[in-house]
């Protein structure tokens, strides 16, 4: 019995997805197969929507179904304030919490010399620019506490020198909930260092 | 922030798939969004020409593109030994292993009265006329060793007394390749009851 070729098309694009090996992927392919056509169809249709009327924000690189992003568009927010994330997903993690009303401004990646990721494939020269055409005065950097993601923010604190603007990143410690104990030296001693008058 | 309707609905369609949450509906979907436009298309077009090619085997309940599945018009195999399976990925698991060359009989589910699945939601009168028609002379019932598979085993074994027929269920026992310290009492039972002449 031979692979049918749909459903074989239909697993390689599951296989696609992150994190989605050939056992899942076949188990997800399967599931189609199973599911009411017009769901089945639902879910393709979803697909070509999300790529047809989804694109990126032309300012700040969130997604949008509109010519620019809710957040560049809400006058209500404070547009000298801007929050630099590496993803959209990571913008999502903040509005989530409703505590920055802020803007955005979307990296799209982290440096990683080793795999051959300069400034220029991130989008830092925007960056520059938005700062000077919208008189952004703050600039938070909010990458992930990792090599890569210090070293971008180190490198982007580098470069917007020149500029008259503040730049500062995420505060490090202990996260909420957490139990002293369990917590890496790393970890500890960015608490001590980061430590706040009672 | 809202959420995008398209990047919703696209969630929405992820959360149908077997084993699949709302986070891992997000990531999947923010991976569309990132994913090249063709191989999103690619995607889209897989999910609905799984959809609108395959079909269930009339004869079998296997998947097929064709008017009949490639087992049951394949002559070479023997046509009188059929193997029940509960679902198609059943029989591509016994295919695998190339050991099997008789037909196969989807059943599409197990009994389960609490559920109210009962036996008219199954593929059995179809077994039974398949029997008739096609003079089966051995059916090997392949479920699983769990309350319900056993019960729609013997289900199956009752019905089909009356016609002159085999019937068996797979042999159940010690697992190649495990260790006796970790099997749990039943098998070891089953395995007691099961056990061959050297």
């Amino acid at each position: 019995m031979r692979e049918l070729p749909t459903y074989a098309a239909l697993v390689d694009s599951f296989r696609k997805l992150p994190g989605i090996g050939t056992r899942s992927a076949e188990r997800m392919a399967s599931a189609v197969l199973e599911m009411r056509k017009e769901d089945a169809l639902e879910f393709a249709e979803a697909i070509q929507n999300a790529k047809n009327r989804v694109h990126k924000c032309p300012i700040c690189g969130l997604y949008t179904e509109e010519e620019t992003c809710e957040v560049c568009a809400d006058a209500s927010r404070s547009h000298d304030v801007c929050l630099v994330v590496v993803s959209p997903k990571d913008a999502a993690a903040f509005e989530a919490v409703n505590g920055f009303r802020g803007v955005y401004h979307v990296l799209g990646g982290l440096l990683a010399p080793s795999k051959g990721v300069g400034p220029e494939a991130l989008s830092i020269d925007p960056l520059k620019e938005r700062i000077k055409k919208e008189g952004i005065k703050e600039v938070i950097v909010a990458t992930s506490p990792t090599l890569e993601g210090e070293t971008t923010a180190l490198f982007i604190a580098r470069i917007l020198e020149p500029l008259e603007v503040k730049v500062s990143r995420l505060g490090y410690g202990l996260p909420a909930g957490s139990n002293l104990e369990y917590a890496d030296p790393l970890t500890l001693s960015r608490a001590l260092e980061g430590r706040k008058a009672l």
